[in-house]
């Protein structure tokens, strides 16, 4: 199917794919009495006396931004606020679909570190979540981390930890299958943005050791000039045998080759130098680092990619609804490094292990137990570590 | 009834009173690549390569900012941006029932002029429209400004521009009842807030000539030392017999009387100095400046005010779902003085001379036909004077 055509068509006739409702009548007077003035003014008091209460009172309590500045949009890069429109207001319509979370796109015309920070800060009244998406890295890290400071509403941004938590959901599932422990295995990560930094920070507090992180220059080796401050930190923690070269020497014996970057980088030599079992996510959109045909060929035991028409498909829409979902239901603070891991966990362990298979390692994206088992055990841990109000 | 308890409870059970909705499908595979990728890049790269497009493909067509940041909401005045949201909830559905235009509540927490115009223009890639709402003057009335120069979007102060309209459109059914020509009767204005400066210079435009605005001490001179600089540039082109005093000396022999202040600030014996069959519009809500019966008792003709329980109810909803429907659907840059006397003729016009009477010289609330019959004649003058772009 010409989805291009299909979806141009589509977006053209419905203006838009969001439409703002009323969960209340407004057909007569008294409705517009409790709806509006006079009634209305009763809960606006109740709010003024305990802030608190604007959860309890107004639709804060389930809804989210999605906040663009339409740097890094997709593959198509920096098209600008207005162009990135069409993606949030996807975005916004799936948390719906898969989590039942009202979002509302929020499409910036700045890219300005400060200004961003300082403008998501002050609409955040009306909000009860924060999902900043498809900002380009190295901003996107300032960003996230100033504005989780600063305010006590959740915070996600989903291009590092929707991708990062799905992945990992992914891997434990795929070692299971190949009988491979994730603290003794060697992991090679191709691409070293914002997705694929996040991937390995999330690896590691699993228990991965040996990550060795590659971009189109190659081997991340620490204190290298050429790195930027958030490549090399990870630099730090990850290529501790200070190996440097391309990719194709990296890959050479390595059990888990994952892969953030662009079409065709990865060629079958390569697969043929991993260890025996190999296991290949291949998720540049929408062409594969390799396809995974040529992957099974050169001996990959298990592949995923980003694509719904293949197996395994690596997608964020099995995270970032449940996980809004289980931190709007407790109202928490934040998104922790402890409710990203109990996102990842519940989405592997909802295949199990007697369905597990080479072709079934994660969970479909139409599955709908996927976002209710996210949010209860992301509530639970908000809830065990403090990080839920209530 | 006890709106108040109502109100509470009904905003309790349904924590807030708006949802995001998606107006397409998205319970398949081929729903997610229509609606999201991969289709969704083709309407990014039609906007990224023609920014006006962004109307053709998005939800920006028909959506509409409802921004405030607390500071003089309702009677309950600087409730803060929280404490604010029921309101703009509120505002949100009203649009979507009398205008079909979808609106969304954006809470700003900071009080500053430049700060609260950058986050607007900010986030306007979003946005079709930008509704101000109960924000204090006089910021408002730069705010307002500088946002109205600096974007190509309407801008709308509805507390100013929504009831000058509206008041303008009972003045003019008013008038045609007492048979006084507009340009040559007496009027007092008392409060002069963004509401009575705004209503002010509207019925200057449609050609009031005598005019004198009050504040709690008593008629704006020009140049008075007291004056903001608000005040001060009315008070240049009103009063030109600079008379000093009370409401109560200013108001003897005045034909009409506009009420945008507080409760009971308006006696008996004051409206009985008023001239023959004068016209007596007691807004402040919820208790008028008089009471319609006390005000009728001492001689005035024609009464309006506020409330829903008493006849000639003046209500800006009559105004800004009909206003921006119109703006919206030719693209309007702006919303003029041209396009907010075209939608006070065309409120007044709903009432046919022969149905004209003392209590009913403003449509009701529900009259259906009174957000189409706006929303025509706003379109059309913005497309006789160039302010449409399709």
């Amino acid at each position: 199917m010409d989805f291009n055509k299909i979806s141009l068509e589509m977006h053209e006739k419905m203006k838009g794919k969001l439409e703002i409702k009323s969960k209340v009548p407004v057909s007569c007077e008294n409705d517009l009495s409790t709806a509006y003035t006079p009634g209305v003014a009763e809960p606006c008091r109740k709010i003024h006396a305990n802030k608190e209460d604007v959860y309890k009172y107004t639709s804060k309590s389930n809804l989210v931004a999605v906040v663009s500045d339409g740097s890094a949009v997709l593959g198509l890069g920096d098209i600008g606020p207005e162009a990135s429109l069409p993606v949030m207001e996807g975005k916004s319509i799936l948390f719906k679909a898969f989590g039942n979370v009202d979002a509302f796109p929020i499409c910036l015309d700045t890219k300005d570190i400060d200004e961003i920070v300082k403008t998501v800060k002050y609409i955040s009244p009306s909000f009860g979540g924060i999902n900043l998406e498809d900002i380009a890295a190295p901003r996107c890290f300032e960003i996230e981390r100033r504005l989780k400071e600063e305010l006590d509403i959740p915070i996600f941004h989903d291009d590092q930890h929707g991708t990062a938590i799905v992945v990992l959901a992914g891997l434990i599932n795929a070692l299971k299958i190949v009988k491979k422990d994730i603290k003794e295995i060697k992991i090679v990560i191709n691409g070293a943005g914002a997705a694929g930094i996040s991937i390995c920070k999330l690896l590691m507090l699993y228990g991965a050791k040996n990550i060795t992180m590659c971009d189109s220059k190659g081997a991340l080796v620490e204190d290298d000039p050429r790195l930027n401050e958030s490549k090399n930190s990870i630099a730090k923690v990850t290529n501790r045998d200070k190996k440097t070269g391309a990719l194709k020497e990296i890959i050479q014996g390595t059990d888990v080759f994952i892969g953030v970057s662009v079409a065709n980088v990865l060629d079958y030599e390569s697969v043929k130098t991993m260890n025996k079992d190999a296991i290949v996510f291949a998720m540049a959109n929408p062409t594969p680092e390799i396809m995974p045909d040529e992957a099974k060929k050169a001996g990959a035991r298990i592949i995923a990619t980003g694509r719904s028409d293949f197996p395994n498909q690596i997608n964020n829409v099995l995270v970032f609804p449940g996980i809004f979902r289980g931190a709007l239901d407790v109202r928490a603070k934040d998104i922790t490094e402890d409710m990203k891991l109990a996102a990842a966990i519940a989405i592997a362990n909802i295949i199990k292990e007697d369905e597990l298979k080479e072709d079934y390692i994660i969970p479909l994206a139409f599955d709908d137990r996927v976002g209710k088992e996210v949010a209860t055990k992301v509530a639970k841990v908000a809830r065990e570590t403090n990080i839920a109000r209530i």
